[in-house]
């Protein structure tokens, strides 16, 4: 069975993930395109999607019967309401992060989709399908005992003067937030930030680097470097310390050279590049599930588990030094 | 479009390529199938392909309308009969290696091929789209400056009694035979083998390890271990040493762990493991090619020249210390 | 010249240190020797010093004219005594850490070399000497920028169970104290403490693992991770974040092997092993400076300054997720 | 005891040996000089051993009540007449490498010393006592499995013009063939070597780079790159591999940095800094076996199975690709 997928929201990341299911996946196609820019959509017809029909709103794709499954890769502020759509006709939806832009709308996500009795929503957060984070966490259940503490740092080369201190956790550490959450299968109870003198690189907007520093149900606590000012590539590390060990996170595939008085191995720079590989696993993963009726993966719940946590660590940089509780409400059984 | 493929034996390589085309893979279909036992040709049917015929014949498959493109993954010696008939059938046809098991087979499948006017072959070598061999090409011909050297290894923990001496070459080296051509750029021009002592996991029918020498025309000398007994996991090792440095391959993606008072990370133990992403991607690029009519990767000439270099191989494991002369005749247009 | 060293305290690191001068550095002899226990001061006289006096005081030792420089190595409740006994007699004094128990009394010492009007103390802080670490500090100086971050880590297999909460600062983190002053040139004004759950392997009188957070005068912040019950080994970890980027200390020399499938490099266990090279380095220049009279490496007033941020990390140990802060009073010119 | 050494030659190697004997090492006094240059003798006194006497000739020194043993620190063309003095005065001896510059004359050293009956000669082959090569051995030892090949590389970043083909064996290759003959616990049996292209740095005298392939009387294969304009560093690299796996050694010592889009860290490009530990050790081991009145370490024998080694090596060269037989007598009992 081939499921046939519409995509509302054509920018970057639509026109790719429709690229990716005509051209690199298998088990879908592209059969509808909407964005709020016609042009955008027309464009991704021509270079990706040359059967695909083109809606004028998000809510007709939604709704056509030549549509059995949908990507929503709009802008945040839009995620819920097409989301919502989609559940209400009752068919799989692939929401990129973040689910929505507040916990209260992620929480009206997460009931309706309760509502419906089935899955049918995945976020868009792709480390969960990284072979890196994948071998991780097979390691951390299987060699290094329980997990006691996590080590990480999220490293961007630069930002434009646009990105604030907020940013650094809605933008930034929200991947860190959910796949932390899959890796140690733990919910967050607090978050604090620690700030050091600001780099020279940073800017009026932002205070840069930080350390959040978030503890857990099973009392783990998880320290985060975010240096989005870092200068020297786009790094992203973790080690898990657990009763018997350590395992690290690979670091992505290089080739180690010896030349100029250096051993030397590149470091990506670009973030892009980072997880891409990750991007065809999940949405493959979704494509298998979507041809079943439903959804797999990152659920609606850990898009709102997400934000709550999420808000908390913008109070906390608020607040630095404070610890800021996290109360997550009990999981529903739909999410079990 | 959508290629409709054939399958000319469906062992464990054909159905596991016949899983990869309707599974996994973009642009592909498996229409067809034919197997010496019917009975593996069913199973593959029911298990990857059911909208798949059935043939008596390869040659039938071959031949029938509903089929653009052919997989030839039967044994080694049946090879040279199915890609002649795809040849003058004009369809592209992706064939496991070896290309034939004489060089004089192969040097027919170039002539005809060359008759036909048009690629239309690509032989199964699949670690030239291995993500860390592409990277090592490209670090050697953007980072060393020109080859002069290159150390590598190839080890297996174990080989069956049934493993002998010269398949060390045609099943063992055969793949850095045609890897380091492609890396390089370049013919050989002789072959020496050194045997140190016999390893103790050795057998009667097989000295283990050896080291090949290679020599190519422009002057590169490669030193080759072969150690199929090596005990410790299937590891494959290669460094290029340049005018202005050195590259090296990566090894495989590893979560390092700080364990029991050792710094570890795991060693593939099963070769099947090691190079399988890279089947996806030298499929993906039949696929692509397949739907223009032609064929892409590892032509019939590097077949050939494989076959070429593996004879000499052999001799020089016959004659210990003695450089065997490899003649490589002109590489005919089609394949510049 | 050869300087006279007279050895207060014969336990196992006062005998070792007698074995070091006597065998292998150059510039010292071994010539007197005292221990609260006589046939301990015997034991090392007859395997390390047959020529030493053994006297039966140390401050018969300290005034003694065979005496031109003193070693103490005694428990450390006795070590401002002997200290300012070896101020007030006009000799280089090197002495174990810590320099006194209390920081009140660290500053008793400081006071009488002051007073003295020179530099006579040098306190036993080894790792200043570690080629590891004087790497590192010049990668700092010269490569990552200036340091905004300290990312580190101190583990022990296991301790005994008398081993208690206070003990991970006093015995464990106060190697790290004193080397991070060093190694950033910079002051401490506060210290926090996160406890993640206690390990499986702790015990009852201990907290184990905690997180210490320092912050330093120029607004770094260091993370040290200490856990005492690790379980795989001795390691001591400690990455630092510039504004350029990253210098990471190495780890011990160790070899390579490819063994059972896995890639593996022995780790310690014994902290014994770690830093036994610094301790010839240390002493080295200790009786250099001994030679011309005065004391060289670290100071009294380091003493005292670790003295009293300890002091503020036991406080931040009882006081959960507080920031604790840390008085320095203004350098003496002696110490600058 | 403090044994009374005299230096024979006062050059680069015989100072700095003279500092080491009074200025870092323990047991030790420079009470003798000479050098060919008087002035060479007196700038040493100046700088490192202000109570030497200094010497109008060589055999004066050794045959002076002043000397307990002898350092040979001369050019290699008069190490044999020094150290046969040496040995009829009953005098431990420290002879630099070459032992000789023919295999004729070690052997008469070998002679004499069993004549007299006792050892007395220690030859400079430091790396046997570098901590790497140590570990390495150990590790082959206990871990490995009996060796079966060596894959070993010893490069330079550059030499000048006057270094030519025959020095490849004779001031580098030498360090490999004693290292490994105590590596392995094994003699040699042949030697062949493999040119590749000429380097494009390299010069009119040399044909750089070149493979050494060494046959030892065990069965163990070793080959050897020699890159002596290989432009990017000293670089020392030697893999064994054995029944069970395979054991490297290991690196010197570096600072990982994460910097300009690179982890890397740095390559010594001073061939002096990568020995330059192993050269205290080597002289502490000479000391205390002199203070025995004998002698330790690399023997007159491995000088001299270094010598025939060596003839091979560079007969090889003048005929690639021929194995040149290695005739090793037999071991004398003195040397057993």
């Amino acid at each position: 069975m081939t499921v046939k997928i519409g995509v509302i929201g054509t920018g970057a990341i639509g026109s790719d993930h429709a690229r990716r299911i005509n051209q690199v996946l298998s088990g879908g196609k592209i059969t509808a395109l909407h964005d709020f820019y016609p042009a955008s959509a027309e464009s991704t017809k021509t270079r990706f999607a040359a059967d695909a029909e083109i809606f004028a709103s998000g809510e007709e794709l939604i709704n056509s019967p030549s549509v059995d499954a949908v990507l929503v890769t709009t802008t945040g502020a839009t995620h819920e309401a097409y989301v919502l759509a989609a559940i209400a006709a009752g068919k799989p939806c692939f929401c990129e992060k973040p689910l929505a832009t507040t916990a209260a709308a992620a929480k009206r996500i997460v009931a309706a989709e309760i509502a419906g009795g089935q899955r049918l929503v995945q976020v868009g957060f792709m480390r969960r399908y990284d072979e890196g984070y994948v071998a991780l966490k097979q390691a951390v259940q299987t060699q290094t005992g329980a997990p006691i503490m996590v080590h990480a740092a999220h490293r961007n080369p630069t930002v434009p003067t646009s990105y604030n201190t907020p940013m650094a956790i809605h933008d930034t550490l929200i991947h860190e937030i959910d796949v932390f959450r899959w890796l140690l299968d733990d919910d967050y109870v607090s978050a604090m930030v620690t700030f050091p003198r600001r780099a020279a690189r940073s800017h009026a907007q932002l205070r840069d680097p930080q350390i959040v520093t978030l503890k857990t149900a099973k009392g783990v606590v998880i320290n985060t470097e975010i240096f989005v000012n870092c200068h020297y590539g786009y790094d992203i590390q973790c080690e898990v310390v657990g009763e018997d060990g350590i395992a690290k996170l690979p670091d992505p595939m290089a080739v180690s050279m010896r030349l100029a008085a250096k051993l030397q191995s590149p470091i990506l720079t670009d973030w892009k590049d980072r997880f891409v590989a990750s991007y065809d696993v999940e949405l493959q993963d979704f494509l298998r599930a979507a041809a079943r009726g439903t959804a797999s993966g990152p659920t609606a719940w850990d898009g709102y588990m997400a934000a709550i946590a999420s808000d908390a660590c913008v109070t906390a940089q608020e607040n630095e030094g404070q610890a800021i509780a996290i109360n997550c409400p009990p999981r529903p059984a739909l999410y079990a």
